[in-house]
């Protein structure tokens, strides 16, 4: 394919355009202190083009011109930047477009989500707190309800990224119900049916998991506390 | 009402028209994080239309058009944006529109709002803080002095939002001198004269919301503390 | 004086002019947290006009033509903005434009200037923290060396907020080297020969302020700690 | 050298020329709260050009007429701005410059730098967090994997910012391996073989900084904690 049908990929006018919108969530998710010193990543699928932001690049300052976009049936680069390497994430990115049919995946080294893998060992779960709502059932229509438990599996960080990649479809496979997996001492991957539905889930999921350090701060139990016996289920 | 009708009901140049507020406003919101993971909502009255913004739409990329309007005396619809649903917290806006005659009404998932309801029972309070001036007496003109007590009754959250209407009118109810109400494991609601007040009172409440949070992370007590023997009366 | 040529006297192109610096560094203040609610204040001196933001408004929003300005010698309001009540803090900044000759004058509710007037009695010092060197001795010419100890008074809180007016003139008196007077349970004064120095001088003791509650989150004494014993002069 | 060559040496239209770079970043680490009240500084070399910002200066505001040129050769000034003085930093950059060949090297008086120079003695350690992968090995190519120790020394404060020279340079030659020296009570000293390396570098430490304050507070070890037994190597 000839480098302008490459760049026409990326190339768009509309805000909406995957390449358009991975700069401006870099840019939302750096202020957010979530890929700072260029940690994390994005990715984005429309159709069977898979658009990822590239490796090892200042997220804040990210530009369409520098996005990879992959065929996702023959796995094959349609466009690749000039002197630029496709994000180690990229393996596990798929792992959700292939398992799950994602529309977005989200990977991020939030704080929250490392201080909660060293607080938490299989899983970390939460549950009576309203923001849970904004989460998906996936093994049935709709969200979560306010006496759900949230579950998000964690798993064990290796020497390479893309080592992740078995044990992240792994937990895929062992928690058909979660939308998200935390990497032990790394960081969590987010994905959604869309990239606008992945960025609630991943939002409202570092809620969760600051709200929950903060509970362990003050010596409140993530799933009761005062009150809890008003309006807490056994869960 | 024909559409066109209606949409002129959002379409307006003046930015301090409550379909253009409630956009600006929402935007302050998500950047202090009271309104991440589409959480939260706001309310504005303007004589008898009552508008509101969306249920789980992207708070920060909100437009005006995405506004529903609400008739206050027949409870009827004015205008309902195509492909949306109106908030869950409707019910609760018009409790603050009947029963107090807000002018604005806004709902938040405040962490802060979150903590303090695993903290304390039944009320919160809080005395002795300069900030707590910024706040309204209610049953009598004026505000708070330094040396009152601020009280912020909590209720119990359920499963839906809706369903808290009863609780919240209530402790209305209850507590008329209160401008607020906490819910548990949930989030705050918070009324004013005008959406001005209204904002006014949101941010001088979690500002002590917060405070009293990290007096208690310091074994302060949130109505006493060094120095209180020389500036704190019996409240 | 006639309306017009009071109204010149807030009107400048130059983003140099008090009118305007005063609504820039709200705005600046406000996403600090230091001026939410409507809370806190800044006055700027030019000549003998002395330029104060009202009471009550929303201090992001601020605009040149709410400022009151007032001559110096006479005390008497030289311009007053339709409907707005001049700042409380007025008989403060005057404090500090009479006693020490300031340029300008900054009040903020800072969470961490209250969280400090609960932990420390009469004075907050901290010392042996190289941001002390952004601080003037007063007494004489330059700034504190890093061995010094930077002493702030605290005074008491009072019901009205003029009220605080002696007992500021009071602690300028007892401390001649103060640049900045903590109000229990309610903010900080800061003032310096010129907006900018007291701007620096603002951010400088917040930042010595946020520093001493996390040392003391972590059980560190303000002036002493690992390491102390090789470079810390007994105070 | 006329005025005017000095002056072109600074004006540029190439958003990324040292002059421009230098305004722009001290306004992203002003936002950071790593150089409030005028603290901490940032160089940048090109070719044998030394751009330094001016010593106590508004760092949001600075423009690239506030810069001073050195050559890096003959250690004189190309170009002196008027009424203004160097960076105290300046024989510390230079360290950088000259023993490690350095592209650029930023200071800062982040909070997170003082804690951790508080809670450690002669060197901070941290091991086993992704994030650590930002940071190069310098002693051979490449960075330090996930398994790597992150090191960094920690020397002790002085009266005199230039004062710190010999310590400096003895931490650069005693720690080979290390791209930042911590000061302690004082802040960071970050380089880098390019500006953006230094800036990912200081942003890769802040954040294991910062992460590593809130393992302490959760009693939680830097380099082993829950899960630790599964993927920590012995370091």
């Amino acid at each position: 394919m000839s480098n302008a049908n490459a760049d026409s990929l990326v190339a768009s006018h509309d805000p909406n355009h995957p390449a358009n919108l991975i700069c401006d969530l870099c840019k939302l998710f750096y202020n957010n202190g979530w890929v700072t010193g260029t940690g994390g990543g994005i990715s984005i699928r429309k159709g069977d083009h898979i658009f990822i932001a590239p490796s090892g690049v200042q997220k804040e300052r990210m530009l369409p011109d520098n996005m990879f976009v992959m065929d996702l049936q023959t796995k094959e680069y349609l466009r690749v930047p000039q002197s630029l390497k496709p994000s180690a994430c990229t393996p596990l990115f798929l792992a959700a477009y292939t398992n799950r049919n994602a529309g977005a995946c989200i990977h991020t080294h939030s704080q929250n989500a490392v201080v909660i893998s060293l607080l938490y060992d299989k899983v970390f779960t939460i549950a009576n707190i309203e923001q849970i709502k904004a989460l998906p059932k996936i093994t049935e229509p709709g969200c979560l309800g306010f006496f759900d438990t949230l579950t998000i599996p964690i798993i064990e960080n290796t020497a390479h990224e893309e080592d992740l990649k078995d044990s992240l479809e792994q937990a895929i496979i062992d928690y058909p119900a979660a939308t998200a997996v935390l990497v032990r001492r790394h960081g969590i991957y987010v994905w959604g049916e869309t990239v606008w539905k992945a960025k609630v889930y991943n939002e409202a999921i570092d809620y969760l998991l600051e709200l929950a350090v903060k509970m362990r701060q003050l010596g409140i139990p993530p799933d009761g506390a005062i009150g809890s016996e008003r309006n807490t289920r056994v869960v």
